[in-house]
């Protein structure tokens, strides 16, 4: 037996951030464009929009990403410095949950007769 | 901001146990029948059954539930002791895992600005 996890952040009762706007900002730093981002999901891009403001929108106003539109590239987006705090501390709290569910797991299911 | 955790159990790929037949051995446990814990959670008696069915064969074959048909009080179940141990160790899991949630979340984002 294993335990999964779903983690979801919420304010004012609101879902504001979880893995799949992780995911999809943690793409945009790598790939320097949202476009590609979503692409890499399997996502169409105007979803990636969607998902990205709706975010922007649950957490109070905040911008996660500076976007560039046309230029020689056809346009890209970086994270802010606020996307970039965002991102990070969620990330670091998301591993060290997945590693202390995995002990407590451990701690609490040794000995069942079914694995 | 708070996190929301949600917790399966996976035994062989799939889904064995997870909050709500947890909730729904807690209730037999409580109220001696499963018609009567199904009714306490809004729940059809025919969907009880199915999702303790599943859960037992999700499981391995482990029988959760001793149920007895008739009698005076029509009918009731009880836990067996697979079932009794199962519940203990999942709630005290899920308990454990939802205080370092609480922990670690604060930990990790502290002096955030939005909150």
């Amino acid at each position: 037996m294993r335990p999964a996890l779903s983690l979801r952040i919420y304010r004012n009762g609101q879902k504001c951030f979880g893995p799949g706007i992780a995911q999809l900002l943690h793409r945009v730093r790598e790939a320097g464009s949202l476009r590609a981002a979503a692409a890499g999901m399997g996502m169409a891009y105007s979803k990636a929009w969607r998902i990205l403001n709706e975010t922007e929108q649950a957490l109070g106003g905040v911008s996660l990403l500076t976007r560039t539109t046309g230029g020689q590239h056809g346009g890209g987006a970086v994270l802010t410095p606020e996307g970039t705090d965002l991102l990070t501390r969620y990330t670091a709290y998301e591993a060290a949950l997945q590693a202390e569910s995995t002990r407590l797991f451990a701690a609490h299911f040794s000995g069942t007769a079914k694995k």
